[in-house]
């Protein structure tokens, strides 16, 4: 094959004419887009098959044609990691047809469904059959289980049950080759050979695509209960959490933390959201307890844990939630968070991580230079403090031009930022993954000697650079 | 350098001399010989580097010379993967100085250590800080971390805690060109490119040479209590960890089975350990349940669990350790199987792990296939089934001259069962790794595409083939 008609004409006798979108016939926006905007590229064309074999297919014919895949699920992700660039020769190989769940092995406790299904899809397959499938992030609505694996996706109960990594037993993977490695073992313990499977996973599409995942399950919690309490400092915050995993231990499934500022943009924005106790502590935390007893067992350990951490000071105040409904408002306000901030604005954001020891000691610093260096400057600080992970966001300082602000000062606030991240042992993306956003500034805070084992393997692994290039490694 | 004198000179010059070890002033027997004596290998010296820089000056004063290494922790394994072979021109490098505790971190519930420290030391390190280090196998006497994660150590808190892979965040690894790749991280979620640690952890020493990781620490229950339960059939014991798995939720930390036959071994053969409830039943079950309360609370969920299971029949009869002395002595019995069977005679041993649905179908299967090929033959039977994985061992007939029995029959009775596991799914490596012995065999039973990614992979991070050569990869 040699141009570009051919290979196009290839893709459709290989998935059908339906199944390979063209700009001259369709709107590609859905796949060029990503969905914070930050760039739209131009696809050669979107090829969508629904089958593995299809998948291999159309790796091998853009192979044979020497022309890059852009792998797709949901298109939901943060840092540009999913959409073509701009030359218009790049092929979006969209995942979204390959749906269907495969299997669900209720004594092995696994479940095993194909890389387009939505994430919420997966969840509600778990819960039909009285299990659970627990992670759970915003996009679930439209993320695929794909992309989640891809990009080894984190969210609200990685405390409990870890990233998406740690939610995967077994792989099906189309190779840059276009050959198909049948990994969907679902088995608890295997060590025959290297872990290919984690070498997948958060490798963002550039080592091969994910076809198909055989997923852990867990039994579902007989009651979850939610709390919400204001304290004093993040120290406190800190130390609250150890308390909650020393007396909750495995039942702690959340523990959220917001800023004042945070949850300021919540009540002005979301009112109808009510925000309890704000206005006069530093930060709030949402914690969630998912007990294997009952509700009555739920409440006794939780009012335990909060009458403990207000006699030693850690707590100001607190409220656990008489309902699911009161539960669920909870987790709206912290949910509502990145709404709340949009509408106030353009904002620099950052999903970084530190050792949990670490965070007080990093908002201290981080928090007064940015103030020093940016008069004004307004923090949306909040995030998973369970798992280290903040999304530490800064806004413009109050009636300023924010496109402006975001133009001027982005590049300098994220060297900032990332410097003392790196000065803390943290990193610079805990959850969100390194796509095109981050891959140019991944050298300069990424040890110089994990990079190249990194480069070698993906020379080894995609030796002809086909496959979503310019991710992870510029 | 030109002669393997010359390469002696080199290590003692980086290591002082007293930390190179050769054959015609030391004895080498515990670096040559593995610890089931399968194999007695020659080594040209044994290196004792003390720091990592050591160890990278060994790595690379061996790539000058052009001879492989032998990576050795505790020499523990099961499977021959961590002594030389017998043409005596390796060198082994023994990572057992390297024995330092590099941090604590109590906030962040990490620890962070050298490759060296045995395992029963890290656990007493975790242990005086009031936490715990969950990893813990029958070698934890001798067995090293580094060795423990370069083969994704199991073991008996797997259930509940994860393999040695899943306890470790971070690690310090010399590479095959001598590099230090510096990640001991202390992070929960960290996407900033390939999991470089999960292809490190399990690889073998193939890959590269971990010197110190960082490791996850847990708060330790408030009580932990242990039930002995018979019951009626393999079935019976896979439905009862569903209901524990319910009803304990992570409280269940251990679930082992054990068939009657390798429990009449330890009646015979350690009398003192006083075995309950084995004669009437085809297997037992050992449950552990931990709590973050109390022994009352630990006690009365054993207890409903036990009740519930009762009245369903999927317990025949059962006891609840009253003391921690019972609770150990049980555990005893459970640990002691190994030793009564070698107290039996010589016997074909398997570490195999299956989907735990598949459990019952494969005993079925199997052991009627093996009484039919082998009249009399005798199955020692026992494992941690919450994970799927049996040590499926075979017994001559009693009476029988063992070694002629092994001799005779080992080849055929390993295609046998393997054949079996392959058939459900499940795999031929559980816990133990490949090492030499399973390398041969390994291409009949891994998937085609997964042993060439495997081969790429060593391509790229040791293309001269000069760690631990010969496994893994045969």
């Amino acid at each position: 094959m040699s141009t570009p008609g051919d290979l196009i004409d290839a893709l459709r006798a290989a998935l059908g004419a339906d199944h390979v979108l063209t700009a001259d016939r369709h709107d590609l926006t859905g796949f060029e887009q990503d969905w914070r905007r930050r760039a739209r590229g131009r696809a050669l064309a979107v090829a969508r098959p629904g089958t593995t074999d299809e998948v291999a297919a159309v790796v091998r014919a853009c192979a044979a044609a020497g022309v890059s895949l852009v792998p797709q699920g949901g298109n939901t992700g943060l840092v540009v990691g999913s959409v073509p660039d701009d030359s218009g020769q790049q092929v979006v190989l969209s995942l979204q047809r390959l749906n269907r769940v495969r299997a669900l092995d209720r004594a092995n406790l696994t479940l095993t469904v194909e890389a387009g299904c939505v994430l919420q899809a997966v969840q509600e397959t778990a819960e039909a059959a009285g299990l659970l499938f627990p992670l759970s992030l915003a996009a679930e609505g439209s993320c695929t289980i794909g992309g989640n694996l891809a990009t080894n996706a984190g969210g609200t109960q990685v405390l409990r049950y870890g990233n998406a990594r740690d939610l995967c037993l077994g792989l099906e993977v189309v190779t840059a080759s276009g050959d198909i490695w049948h990994g969907l073992s679902g088995l608890r313990k295997d060590n025959t050979g290297y872990d290919l499977r984690d070498l997948f996973i958060g490798s963002e599409g550039t080592l091969g695509v994910i076809t198909a995942a055989t997923l852990k399950l867990f039994p579902r919690p007989a009651a979850t209960l939610t709390a919400w309490a204001a304290v004093p400092s993040m120290q406190a915050a800190v130390d609250l959490l150890g308390l909650a995993q020393q007396r909750l231990a495995a039942g702690l499934t959340g523990f959220e933390v917001m800023g004042r500022f945070a949850l300021s943009l919540v009540a002005c924005h979301l009112p109808q959201l009510r925000v309890p106790l704000w206005q006069d502590h530093p930060y709030c935390v949402l914690l969630e307890n998912s007990d294997s007893e009952g509700e009555a067992h739920a409440r006794g350990a939780f009012e335990g844990l909060l009458e403990a951490a207000l006699e030693r000071g850690l707590v100001s105040d607190a409220v656990v939630a008489e309902s699911m409904a009161q539960a669920q408002a909870l987790w709206h306000i912290r949910e509502g968070i990145p709404l709340a901030q949009a509408e106030e604005g353009l904002n620099i954001k950052h999903d970084i991580s530190l050792p949990v020891s670490r965070i007080p000691a990093f908002c201290d610093e981080t928090d007064a230079r940015l103030s020093r260096e940016i008069p004004g400057v307004r923090l949306v600080n909040f995030g998973h403090l369970g798992d280290g992970n903040l999304h530490y966001n800064v806004q413009a300082p109050a009636g300023g031009d924010a496109r402006a602000f975001l133009a001027e000062q982005e590049a300098r606030v994220n060297q900032l930022v990332y410097d003392a991240v790196a000065a803390h042992g943290g990193s610079i993306s805990a959850e969100h993954g390194v796509g095109s956003l981050k891959a140019a500034c991944l050298p300069h805070y990424k040890d110089p000697v994990a990079l190249d084992l990194m480069r070698a393997v993906k020379a080894a692994l995609d030796p002809a650079g086909r496959l979503n290039p310019g991710r992870v490694l510029a």
